[in-house]
């Protein structure tokens, strides 16, 4: 019989960031695990023993601090990472990447790529993402077997899409997909999601604003994302795309609106007013050349804002660290003053304030006490990252996502030492460069 | 007796990236070296033997590439790295760098700064950086002794200066730099390294030029970084600092123009005129928020432009592939246009076209026979390196250092599977680690 033992893991031995409204940093810190939960956060003195665990982790004098939050995916369009680039957004998306998914996509296929980034996300320190698709089933199968935290949403478009050919049922099948994961696993949060306001009807908006109301589910849109999508919101509905997706009743609190790049300051109000979420893809937002979110602008009026990493195919990694660096560095540039966007800002965003901005602020986000144990340690002792003045400094301006070397979720060890726990990553691996040699060779024929 | 082999070292089994001219593309190549040249480049059929060789290296189905060239880069200033984050510029030069420099610069610290920065940069796959620093002695006895091949200039500045406190002797210090270098290995290149047109009189510049033509050496100059700056040149001098430096004869073929932010077009058509080379830095200059230099407008024109670093005190790593991502994505979103900078274009400038910036371009910068042998293996085994259409995209867009397994310069190998084999890296890591402790800790008496 094993012995009775009050934590299951203890991480000990590494500068904790806990990310707490406070931002305490503890400098040896002490994290102690239950249940899935953070029971305790502190402080430990050298002459103070360890307490009992099952496992004790020790850091080696690296980083611990929350896992980070991405939120927004497409996690299956790993199958398509750099099959197009440096296209206009209109041409990668309707020659290339609609075809791909139209001729590749199936469940077999998403569950392969979606298992692919899942591994990519881990071993970056990714412990949650926000994730929106078709065959979202296949994308939940996937995620259930890796151990990863997510919201999940089946995709809503008014075209014929992969798994829904009619366009009719594409809120039936959204409510199916929510009534299938609703509390099937703790980890698993399913959502709506709707493409846009402009591949979406009105008719279509409001039923799924409905739907999602209903099983109180987050409702992910992209919006505002081009100059030429506010033009012709402008054009055909006399107001901007978010002042369309207000009057039309979308926007409340469970309302996550990705990109808004193309906002002015009524608009910037009115998001505020209703309390939704944003979240911002700077790097495919600059690869894709669609613009500049003005994030600065975002946190001045309180609003909850997250970092997500977008698709592979538009990116071409889902590297959160990255994602930082080039974040803090956009808007440093674009306003001619590198106080915008500090270390510990675009750190917040990463986690904290991007929990809060898909609705997991309760669970996650942060250490603090009673949250779920969602925890990374970050391998300190490699020349990019020394010295160390400043750890918050070194995750967003020197690490990268390889510097991640154990992954703990919902109190659950799912990476030690950059080895993937819950599944076999070779022949996931194998299967998509497999694949990908079928939809490489047709590339041409799109 | 050692049996008479034709090659030093073989690689085989991975996609050759050339990066010569035609940008030719191996899928399955083969690479041969000896006495630290390229012999051969070429397709390898399945059923051909390979060539004898006293190495032979499988890529594994890798990339094979030549290593990357960074072009401006202070690698003591590692010791500073994280230390202040978040300023402006002047007041993080002026409260923070420099007087950290005045009370912490020497041989020994330079010299441990550097050996960190060399660990750093050759296992983020660059094999050849141009630095400019102070007790560049101890740069070059670093460098000489991690294998890397470099370009280093003693700093000529109108102060008094760590290890040149009379700033009359700056230009003598470094041309006894350039003479104690000179010829005395191969990899090491001496060149001359002037702080600025406003940190440097007319008459220093003058003398440096007259020195580094004498030497047929390249002289390095950080210019136009700031408006500030910009302006200040227009008031004092009645011209841009690009045409002051024209005016005053500092310009010509063997010029290395940093940064180069603050141009118009008058300056391009001077600089192409002179045939200098440019090198910017982007990561820097965006934390810094120095502004975006120009680099569509420089190619169109011809110059050869190269990418890098700046020291890791302002960026904060040396990764050479970050560096690649971000000049691209950021050139999309300044001008709306995806289709700038390329993936091709954007590894041309951190390779053959970096080497050219700096004067080595019949030595490095593409893996072409007769020059020498600096390259670098790329494992694509990698979640976030799945699948494969694109190797260009994947270096660009999708890679970062951390993915470099092997490295070898001048035909020697010096990383294998992740391991500096030149040195032994633990204790540089250590006695940066110490030497940091003394100096955040009066951090706050600067």
């Amino acid at each position: 019989m094993e012995k009775d033992v009050p934590y299951d893991i203890v991480v000990h031995n590494g500068t904790v960031l806990t990310i707490n409204a406070e931002f305490d940093v503890l400098d040896t810190g002490l994290v102690c695990i239950a249940d899935g939960c953070l029971k305790r956060i502190e402080e430990k003195a050298a002459d103070e023993p360890l307490p009992e665990a099952r496992h004790v982790i020790d850091a080696q004098g690296g980083i611990i601090m929350p896992g980070l939050v991405n939120t927004h995916t497409h996690a299956a369009m790993s199958l398509f990472r750099g099959l197009a680039d440096d296209l206009p957004l209109t041409n990668w998306l309707n020659d290339h990447i609609f075809k791909a998914e139209a001729r590749w996509l199936n469940p077999e296929s998403v569950y392969a790529g979606t298992l692919l980034s899942c591994a990519e996300m881990l071993l970056s320190g990714t412990t949650t993402c926000c994730d929106g698709y078709f065959f979202e089933d296949a994308v939940a199968e996937a995620v259930q077997q890796t151990g990863m935290r997510a919201i999940l949403a089946q995709g809503i478009i008014d075209f014929p899409a992969p798994g829904v050919p009619d366009p009719k049922k594409n809120v039936a099948e959204a409510g199916r997909f929510i009534e299938k994961w609703h509390e099937k696993t703790s980890l698993i949060t399913p959502g709506l999601f709707c493409h846009s306001p402009y591949t979406c009807s009105e008719e279509t908006l409001r039923k799924a604003r409905k739907l999602a109301d209903e099983a109180d589910a987050l409702l992910q849109i992209h919006v505002a994302e081009t100059q030429k999508e506010s033009q012709e919101t402008e054009r055909n509905h006399g107001v901007s795309p978010v002042q369309y997706l207000d009057r039309i009743g979308v926007l409340n609190a469970k309302t996550l609106l990705v990109h808004a790049i193309w906002v002015n300051e009524a608009d910037i109000a009115c998001m505020a007013d209703r309390g939704v979420g944003v979240s911002v893809t700077t790097e495919s937002e600059m690869k894709l050349a669609s613009g500049v979110a003005p994030i600065p602008e975002f946190l001045q009026k309180g609003l909850a804002v997250g970092i997500g990493t977008d698709g592979s195919a538009s990116n071409n990694n889902l590297d959160m660290f990255q994602e930082m660096d080039m974040s803090a560095k956009l808007h440093k540039v674009k306003r001619s003053d590198p106080t915008v966007l500090d270390a510990r800002e675009v750190l917040t965003l990463a986690t904290r304030s991007g929990a809060e901005a898909i609705g997991l602020e309760k669970q996650i986000g942060s250490l603090e006490q009673g949250k779920k144990a969602d925890l990374i340690i970050i391998d300190t002792h490699k020349p990019h990252l020394t010295p160390l003045y400043d750890p918050v400094s070194h995750i967003v301006y020197a690490a990268s996502g390889s510097d991640v070397r154990d992954v703990i979720v919902d109190g659950q060890l799912v990476v030690r030492n950059r080895v993937i726990l819950k599944f076999n990553l070779d022949p996931v691996v194998e299967s998509v460069a497999k694949l990908a040699r079928k939809i490489g060779g047709l590339k041409t024929t799109f």
